[in-house]
């Protein structure tokens, strides 16, 4: 009897930027599982079994999901954003990988949410309008010379960088290294990006200039995006700047 | 009298995939633009006006949409995708810098939508669950050889890779190039996955060896998602095969 985990992102955390299916997939559990505060966005519904987490422990996490659903339980686990990017996507296959065989049998449906990169973009304009990439800044499941090569790698070949997880308690100075790699590298003029809760009542956004970037203005919801040498900023005389980066690059660039 | 432009992402074409605040916006908006085959997903509304357009000249869509908004109309201009992923958001904020004053004061709201990298890797896993990146492989708004220069960059890096644009029947030997050179800097068995339509009923997703992956399996409506050394895939008894990338790194690597 194997039953059905459903993936779910619910996008950057206000209820109008949940897609229907993911809404439906939410009614249809019969266990939630996620990170308490992401939980805490589901409505209740009776009937409906719910066990919250906290942010560690991914793959245990996911395990317990995959047991529930080897059982015959219609499963959902709840994810920020889109489950695929630095969520719990990847934690599912991990366990399904070096899990018990049975475990590949289970029904596996991951539904697509807005990631924070876009939300916190379209509050903005277009910054990543150009070739761009996403990095996690954290070096607790990669090594730290690792994330600076990629930094240094992207921002040297014109990439748009997001940058999420930028900073934590327990990582408090990778942020402030990440923007003293990529000043050496890049105009100081260049456009950061500090965006929370993109579209949510409490949303703060912040645009300065590389050379006044500074870790201070993150935290550990915040997602960074820090533009390439060609990224704009249009001043708008009745509200807040326009940041894009062109489509096109001239081949002097 | 100046009126509203909102730049609206439909996502991948499933409309359990449109957002409500996107619905919403739609449903709102007095005067619709967008290319026809996206323009052709919105449900017709009585009183509502709607300009389809081709795929190319997308200044002139923008300069189109934002002088109806100067005019006073509460404009939508639809995109496939999120707005801010190679699509119409930084053509609307490029003719705003460099069209007329006025422009500047338009209030322009972009909302978000699920992009076409997105939804192709919830359908196969999670193969952007490690630092990934997005490129167009497009040469018409900036010289392939920048194009070839960022592809080894992140490819020599260890990012994932997601190709948007990557064929066309003017462009039609590019992306059997960024294999071949790709194929020089990445294991051969490194997974490739041909997304297109996906979650329409038109679906059609393939995953491929990179030493087998062949140009001829994409259109121009196709994304194309290259692992990194790290992207694994795990074979199933009952259904298709997960693909995903790690999140950890080991030091070694």
């Amino acid at each position: 009897m194997t039953g059905r985990l459903t993936v779910i992102g619910l996008g950057p955390g206000h209820a109008a930027q949940i897609t229907p299916e993911a809404s439906a997939a939410l009614a249809d559990a019969e266990l939630l599982l996620g990170y308490a505060p992401y939980l805490a966005r589901v409505p209740e519904r009776p009937g409906q079994r719910r066990e919250p987490t906290d942010n560690r422990e991914e793959i245990a996490r996911a395990s317990a999901a995959l047991m529930a659903a080897a059982a015959g339980d219609r499963v959902a686990m709840v994810s920020g954003g889109d489950p695929g990017v630095f969520a719990m996507a990847a934690a599912v296959c991990e366990a399904i990988e070096h899990g018990p065989p049975q475990w590949r049998a289970i029904d596996v449906v991951i539904l697509p949410g807005i990631t924070a990169m876009l939300a916190v973009a379209a509050r903005v304009g277009a910054p990543l309008g150009a070739d761009f990439c996403a990095i996690s800044l954290s070096d607790n499941l990669k090594p730290w010379d690792l994330v600076r090569q990629r930094l240094a790698a992207v921002a040297q070949a014109g990439f748009v960088i997001a940058l999420y997880n930028p900073i934590s308690r327990a990582r408090p100075w990778q942020l402030g290294e990440a923007f003293a790699l990529l000043a050496d590298l890049l105009p100081p003029e260049t456009p950061v990006i500090f965006g929370r809760a993109a579209g949510r009542p409490d949303e703060r956004i912040a645009i300065v200039p590389l050379c006044e970037a500074d870790a201070a203005m993150a935290d550990m919801a915040t997602c960074v995006i820090i533009g390439s040498a060609h990224t704009r900023i249009i001043a708008r005389p009745d509200g807040p700047a326009l940041v894009y980066s062109p489509r096109s690059v001239r081949p002097s660039a």
